[in-house]
């Protein structure tokens, strides 16, 4: 499968191509706003990958020929860029591609992080409100703590969880995420229980930050 | 230690009683608005214990009296009910009184369960602007399954997490959360960070109604 890392120069999606670039044989493109940052980045992700006997080719792109190239479309983009990166490449996304989204609203103060979602009420609401009609949309890896994500010596041992309301999306999605040695991805509902996925993340960061030797913080459920 | 669960006939209340008496000495006091009821669910307790041959004594309270004769307060009522409940046992509360508060607040709709939170911003905070000056004001036992809690033989592997503004309360609570076997406190901050942890409490939920053999689902961080 081809899978899309928008703004995949960044940690999480640094993380995500690393790991199904080293666990998988999924064709992993970059996108950037900069496409010679993107071919930058695929480089080091190439050589990084090298280093551990994996020869894999990844190639980078602009953001919008990255997600016209792909089967599935990660918006590894902060927040306060998802809706503008949605817009920009609408017209590469049709009722084919899937867009996951592991974005989460957060705002910091003294005490910690706090969950800050956008007015549509998550920023799964929100991608699904402006990607384009048919296009299905999956939240997922929201809670994965990207410096243990891209740190390929590290075994995970992790839960993600999914919500989408296109169950083909979210199997197919669900497929990607247990690609990934050490991930299981979990059914948290349709796109209006992502709010609770969401919240997770800034509780995490928090959990890190109040407990001594507790870092990169993620969760399991049993 | 002397330990009241107020709403003690309740499913949370239950499983914080029977657990501390199984694996701990401390002192359980149940309490409920009415004390027959209280009584009946001590010996109901008491009866569950001896059958696994611990014995000991569990004494049922009006709300107001447990409260009197406890060094720790667990609010074990529904959300609704936990501003009414504070309000009735304030005159019995002090400095040397810790108030633990593991209640959430959430609706439910056809996709799930969500988190919905009072205006003071969860049910924490409610509870802290309730309490009356200088009483220690602790979350914690909010994401743990009811059933399984009070289930003696299931062996719980779970996290808990504790938010307050007091670090001796904060430290009190961590000690008798950890009395319970299998069971492992860590620290989410301050009271301002209430409504992330609390917000978990529907996620589990969600997380059972969505994934075939998965029920009382409880979480852990690492």
């Amino acid at each position: 499968m081809r899978i899309a890392l928008i703004g995949g120069t960044g940690d999480i999606g640094q993380g995500l191509a690393l790991r199904w670039a080293f666990d998988t044989n999924h064709e992993i493109l970059i996108g950037s706003r900069d496409p010679e940052k993107a071919r930058t980045m695929a480089e080091e992700y190439e050589t990084e990958l090298d280093s551990r006997g994996v020869e894999t080719a990844i190639k980078g792109f602009t953001n919008e020929m990255a997600a016209d190239r792909a089967d599935v479309v990660v918006l590894a983009v902060p927040p306060y860029h998802v809706a503008d990166t949605v817009e920009a490449i609408a017209e590469k996304l049709d009722e084919e591609t899937i867009l996951v989204t592991p974005a989460v609203g957060m705002k910091g103060d003294e005490d910690g992080l706090h969950y800050h979602p956008p007015s549509a009420g998550s920023v799964t609401a929100l991608v699904d409100q402006r990607a384009p009609e048919g296009v299905p949309v999956v939240g997922a890896f929201q809670n994965l703590a990207a410096d243990r994500l891209a740190n390929l010596d590290v075994d995970l041992s992790l839960d993600t969880l999914l919500v989408g309301d296109d169950p083909d999306a979210k199997e197919t999605v669900r497929l990607l995420a247990e690609g990934i040695d050490g991930l299981r991805a979990l059914d948290a509902g349709p796109i209006a229980n992502a709010a609770e996925v969401e919240s997770v993340t800034p509780l995490v960061i928090n959990i890190a930050r109040y407990n001594d030797d507790m870092h990169d913080v993620g969760v399991t459920f049993h």
